[in-house]
């Protein structure tokens, strides 16, 4: 059992930190973004240095006091307030905020875990070199949170999640030892991947200080295209033949439903929308060429070979990087517009991708029979990633589906499951996600889940109820 | 302590399994390429299924017989081979030799852990597919063995290591017990990565029986060449050069010193040469193309920046596939070649590309020193991985230098640590690197591996010592 974040911990801690480093818990890290969850705090540690943090986690350990780490805030899953349990102690990377190196030749950049994305993508950019993870908070986000939770974004089909972009890691276990991994390889066979064993750990099996990251070259050419599909087998059918004329060089290819371009005009009318009358189903493609392929011209023969195979009716292509940022900026206001719309309930999933179209198939009819429902169901189609989002019918409110939300949810993550997919694709378990994994995830995985827990953090003190229920 | 594995242990085993399961170890699974190593065995298990794994482990861990997994015997650094301690169970996976899907349209492909990589090879091609893993033991190496010593060969640049073409495992423990982990997603965040924890593990965490493998699509066009470069940071330069012109098209970027064609020309007579006089350093160049670009245009346009650069002094482009598959030959020929000529030492090691020259200039000084020694330095310098193989001097007897040997190694490793590189790249750490593990890992790190493996394996039964020294 664990004893609170109290007086005494904090005053035998403060003997050992720098002036500063202990705070007051200010509001901003006990809520969030989707204000289901309110945290609680003895207090806010805020360390300066690798050191600073492994006195604080010797000190916790020693004195059985949960740590929750905390990054820019920005998660949805609950992996950064803890409710519930005796008070723990918050410890905030935002400190830990300086850009090691940028090494161009070697492609790789070394980034405290207090490193904002967009500072991190900047970095990168001054080198000439692109840091491809690209999310909507990628102006909060920061390092620490994002390899945390695996993030994921838009940019995953081209180069994977943040476990694919990290090389190395420097991590403080439990009990305050360092583990000194911040190697700039892409090879290295030596014993067992601690690294990505952490990765998506969400701070429950050591704190991530700063990590190594991998750099590519920035495409010489870009372009992106608004293409309306018959309906999501034809999307999926689209980005094959997408990739088979341009493999790599399609660097996005997202799916918009109709009813998102909907809320879009409802609750966000100054975004202009390119269709005069919402399409069913939308996609957009996003290129990243080498300079010796026109995008446009790339993009109008991938539409022309689409609308030959009966793959595409309409579309647009950018006809400027300004309006290849309008595109997507459109597919990005919509989770904007969905809180401004206000859900009954979201659903972050994956599916096998030859699964998908039965999916949206068989969870729309399933809903429909749960009662009167809108569904927003968009996302990275092309990694399988679906946000699959449940409102009130017209001129209902939120409110009045209390009672449903539960069981939506379930008929949602039912069929996920049912199809071999996840119930959570890139947001992580946090606290809101607990019972599914004791649901969905293999039992003797979790199980192995259980044992390496404890071989880690064997007072349980880090991020305590988060992934694995207590 | 473990049991062996004696006539008591095998007749309640063979109880439990179909006739034929349990055989007479035959010589081939008691030996390995390089001839170091002599294994030892009680008998040999061919399980035909997932079930008899389990039956066979559980039965193992209850009367603590030592399991060695074997696939394909083609590692290098004797995991597959036990010499000492009480006899174990040898549990080969040739059996489990089904695809059990291929799904084009999801880009994933199922294989049990004993399919062997051509087939695998070919099964997406048959697909339009690619699987683009690729190395010199294809023939023999079967997916559990590149999984479990997670290979990496020549398409590391392009496609990552087996690591990073894994989507889902089906994963036996120590005690017997199934994770059902074969999902095919590019997204899931439900808990802790145990795929990635099994992948280079090497057996020693548990028996991996089939995975879920990722596919590509196949580029429409490839080229290769075959560039002079004046040294290895002129190499590197041209890499950065290449992947700015063509990004991911650049499939395959291999070095290969002067040494090694002298050996070839030595060995190898037969294998034609496309310079008259070797030159120090050349590099292979392979390209995989979309269809709207001329792999020979582009290749003769890298080749001209190149030499403007001072990157490049002669060069030739393959004028068909022949001749790509014959420069491909040279290269892959290379390590035959050193088997013939007798190797005094053999490195794989990987470092920050950036420190690679250095490293090349400091290894080749220190060994000087040494003694009277060649070296031959060739291999996947895109991913800063290098075959760093020392030979006796002409007319001289590798037997000669018996003493020089471990002084040789420990000479090469600590420079390749100082550079912050690592000691094994891609053929894992076996039997042969227990102690280069222990000298040169993180000890932190090393230490919270052993807790992991006291998890997952707390009576040691899966391939003892290997890894992790006992």
């Amino acid at each position: 059992m664990l004893n609170p974040c109290d007086p005494a911990f904090l005053q035998a801690l403060e003997a050992q930190l720098p002036p500063g480093v202990l705070r007051a818990p200010e509001d901003r890290y006990l809520t969030e973004l989707r204000g289901r969850y309110r945290g609680q705090a003895g207090a806010v540690a805020c360390p300066g240095s690798v050191e600073e943090v492994a006195s604080i986690l010797k000190a916790a350990q020693a004195a059985r006091v949960g740590v929750v780490p905390y990054a820019g805030g920005t998660g949805l899953v609950a992996g950064q307030v803890m409710p519930e349990g005796p008070l723990p102690l918050v410890l905030s990377v935002e400190r830990l905020n300086r850009i090691r190196s940028v090494e161009p030749l070697g492609n790789v950049l070394v980034a405290e875990a207090g490193c904002i994305l967009t500072e991190v993508q900047a970095a990168a950019e001054g080198a000439e070199r692109l840091f491809p993870m690209s999310l909507g908070s990628e102006g909060s986000a920061r390092i620490g949170g994002l390899l945390g939770t695996n993030a994921g974004g838009t940019g995953v089909l081209r180069y994977g999640t943040m476990r694919e972009l990290a090389l190395g890691l420097e991590v403080v276990l439990a009990d305050g030892r360092v583990i000194h991994g911040l190697k700039r390889l892409r090879k290295n066979n030596m014993g067992y991947d601690l690294r990505h064993l952490m990765i998506g750990s969400e701070g429950t099996l050591g704190v991530i200080t700063a990590a190594a990251l991998r750099l590519f070259p920035r495409p010489a050419r870009t372009g992106a295209a608004l293409i309306v599909v018959p309906s999501p087998e034809a999307a999926l059918r689209l980005l094959a033949l997408a990739q088979a004329r341009l493999g790599e060089g399609v660097s996005g290819f997202e799916l918009i439903g109709g009813q998102g371009l909907h809320f879009l005009a409802e609750a966000l009318p100054q975004i202009r929308q390119p269709f005069a009358e919402p399409p069913e189903w939308l996609v957009l493609v996003d290129l990243g060429l080498v300079a010796a392929l026109d995008p446009a011209a790339e993009l109008e023969g991938l539409f022309e070979a689409a609308v030959e195979a009966d793959l595409a009716s309409d579309g647009v292509i950018a006809g400027s990087e300004a309006q290849r940022a309008a595109f997507w900026h459109l597919r990005e206001a919509i989770p904007e517009a969905n809180r401004k719309i206000g859900a009954v309930a979201s659903h972050d999933v994956s599916l096998p991708l030859a699964a998908l179209p039965a999916f949206i198939a068989e969870a729309g009819a399933a809903l429909a029979d749960l009662g009167d429902l809108r569904v927003n169901c968009f996302g990275h189609v092309g990694d399988g990633n679906l946000h699959y989002n449940i409102f009130p019918a017209p001129g209902r409110k939120r409110a009045e589906y209390d009672g449903l939300r539960d069981r939506v949810t379930q008929t949602v993550h039912d069929l996920v499951h049912g199809f071999g997919g996840s119930v959570s694709a890139e947001h992580g378990v946090g606290r809101l996600k607990t019972g599914d994994l004791e649901r969905y995830v293999d039992p003797v995985a979790v199980s192995a889940m259980r044992s390496i827990k404890a071989a880690l953090d064997p007072a349980g003190i880090l991020n305590p109820g988060a992934v694995l229920k207590g």
